[in-house]
């Protein structure tokens, strides 16, 4: 069994759309264990197209495309798939009652070169489309099944779902099922993390862990491949375990969790509230408190102090502890994090300074040292880190730190 | 002149990577008036290799590959490419002597597999990479000239720019040169600004313009095709005149140019200091400023006032007009500018206040309400809007909204 998927499309040639099409319907088929050997994107040229079909369903036993089932002239996928076959293109009824139907839904009258959508090469089977007008195609030409679905994606993942992928489980051609479960880690380096699992993110390793690093995040990621999502889940699990032992508090969440979602739910369940004090980050960690919903809870705000006179006379950091050792400095983070749970009356506070860059460094202070202060009721500390990355990377990576430093703070005091 | 461009990898195909490089390259292709007709991208299979090689060859005349060039087994470009033009590989003393520098240069010792990067078909020409181990190839089989590039897509735009597009322009295929410019407004919708420019916007308009709205930045691009770039560019600059003049201060940069970019600039000439208070975008205007290097010059800090204590305590807000007016009201929104204008001491000071979403909203203050205060010496204001979209949207539009009130400000004021 090898697959293949077509995009059809001038758009997409010209480098005026990206193809993201292809890359989901990979995704999908590696789910279900059918290997993808090629993807083929074609202009909105006939004979290009027919060519392109015929190698397809000589080479691959399943082809998926998206794209050129639309009513104007450069649609030409009809077309090309009933000259690859030998067939002639045939009016199919019932499509043509439902694509009618699906513009009085939206009260609008069918323009007349709609029609067209309702043309299908001879022996092949009309896909429905329950979110547009252009209807799929499923056919088989020689030994190999053909799916043309529309390009519009929302239509297209619809159209897959629904039909396609139930077509596939059929024809016996969906082996299994694929799963990924993605564990999210902060606090450490890429390299120190694979040092405490080598066995389990070795090559070979089933099921396959794979590692990957975004902005200070690393990210281990299960593939487990089963006979059924329960099978495949059941896989995992023990994998799952393993790191979780191994990585301790590295771990902050799963799939798309972010370190603001478990601050969050950390907040909540304890019932304290928190405030911000950022100079090098400037806001960037209330911006991310914030964008969780329900965030004013517990949230009760910030405070951005870039400029000294708003550390000392908002935050009442003292000014001889600046002069003494600088904006950027644990004793100054420190403080911070002090003064602003006393203005702002909140069981936690969290701060950052640092040398965000291009300028601004000294020769003790180089671009990307930074601090992260932390007040609690009955202590203060402040942690130093560097980093390497531009302006936006320090900062955000900086930001990331600070709701590290909350999150195990909230952990480690019950 | 037909173009193809192929990717080569296992990662493409199988769905674990996007690939970008062909969409890339279709834009760089287009820009000098090559016609891309077709993508392809092939798993890493010597055979199917061969035959992408082989398929392309016959029907583009120009191909451009990427991938396959590393100095693993699955690398296969260089053998591909051989048994297509039916010929050996041989080695290439100059490139193997490069490559053992490039490893030189970082202090590590070549590893013997990279040998392999040194084989190239016989009768091809080696493409230094000035970024990376791996040589790029360029030959000619049948009627067809073909370049092979590294997959690593900063490698490849390296090469393709700096020995790729010279070649090109050597045999005579790139045709002239098509230039892009990008003109950035925000303060209308789209249909608004079309409105304002039918004919310029039209169908068949030369040079061409495009219109886009991403979170409610609208830009218009000029795509000018000319016989050099001085050419192109001279057809664009009326183009860009007509919208300036039409549109005026709805125009606010160019290119990559964000809001904030022009804060930065016109604080700085006129040497003025800003403050932000944030209730509903709860810092993402203080973080946008601050990603601005050198913004310290002119950011003072921020007030994120999420909870009514911190309006009435840190900004000055009178406890009465939150409970007359509410907290999301444009007196509110107006006092809390005035509030931290003189707080914190600065020539101007901005806020927002708003129902960011999904809940907070009541029968009179649905979610997507929002206000922007501003208060500057001498006078202060709020305006209101009412955004549709996700709590992110709201407060990332809203951020956009409070920034271009400073700048209409100061273009105001001179």
């Amino acid at each position: 069994m090898k697959a293949e998927i077509i995009s059809i499309g001038s758009e997409i040639t010209n480098g005026q759309n990206l193809d993201t099409n292809s890359h989901w319907l990979s995704r999908r088929l590696a789910e279900v264990g059918i290997p993808v050997c090629w993807h083929t994107t074609v202009a909105d040229d006939l004979q290009d197209n027919i060519d392109v079909f015929r190698v397809a369903a000589q080479r691959a036993s399943l082809v998926l495309a998206t794209g050129g089932l639309g009513p104007t002239l450069d649609d030409l996928t009809r077309e090309a798939m009933a000259k690859v076959a030998g067939v002639e293109l045939v009016f199919h009824e019932e499509s043509f009652e439902q694509i009618k139907q699906m513009f009085a839904k939206r009260n609008r009258t069918m323009p007349e070169r709609n029609r067209v959508q309702a043309l299908f090469p001879a022996g092949s089977e009309a896909i429905p489309n329950h979110c547009g007008t252009a209807p799929g195609i499923w056919m088989k030409i020689g030994d190999c099944w053909l799916a043309a679905m529309p390009g519009v994606p929302s239509e297209m993942y619809a159209m897959y779902q629904t039909s396609v992928l139930p077509k596939l489980a059929e024809l016996g051609v969906a082996r299994g099922v694929r799963i990924q479960r993605k564990i999210n880690c902060f606090g450490a380096g890429e390299s120190a993390i694979e040092e405490k699992i080598p066995d389990v993110i070795a090559r070979g390793h089933v099921p396959e862990v794979g590692i990957t690093a975004s902005d200070a995040t690393i990210s281990l990621r299960i593939f487990a491949l089963g006979t059924s999502r329960a099978d495949a889940e059941a896989q995992a699990a023990p994998v799952e375990k393993t790191i979780r032992e191994r990585l301790g508090s590295l771990v902050y969440g799963v799939e798309d969790e972010e370190l603001q979602d478990v601050v969050h739910r950390l907040l909540s369940a304890k019932r304290k509230t928190l405030a911000t004090a950022e100079s090098l980050t400037a806001g960037l960690v209330a911006h991310r408190l914030g964008q969780v919903p329900g965030a004013s809870a517990w949230f009760r705000g910030g405070i951005v102090a870039y400029h000294n006179e708003i550390k000392t006379q908002i935050l009442g950091v003292p000014r001889e502890l600046i002069e003494q050792h600088g904006a950027v400095s644990a004793e100054v983070a420190e403080a911070m994090a002090v003064g602003c749970r006393t203005r702002l009356r909140t069981d936690l506070a969290v701060s950052t300074t640092g040398i965000a860059g291009p300028g601004g460094a000294t020769a003790d202070k180089p671009v990307g040292l930074v601090y992260v202060g932390l007040a609690w009721d009955g202590g203060s500390e402040a942690i130093s880190y560097s980093w390497s990355g531009t302006r936006l990377e320090v900062q955000s990576r900086t930001a990331k730190l600070a709701l590290n430093r909350v999150r195990l703070h909230l952990l480690k005091n019950g």
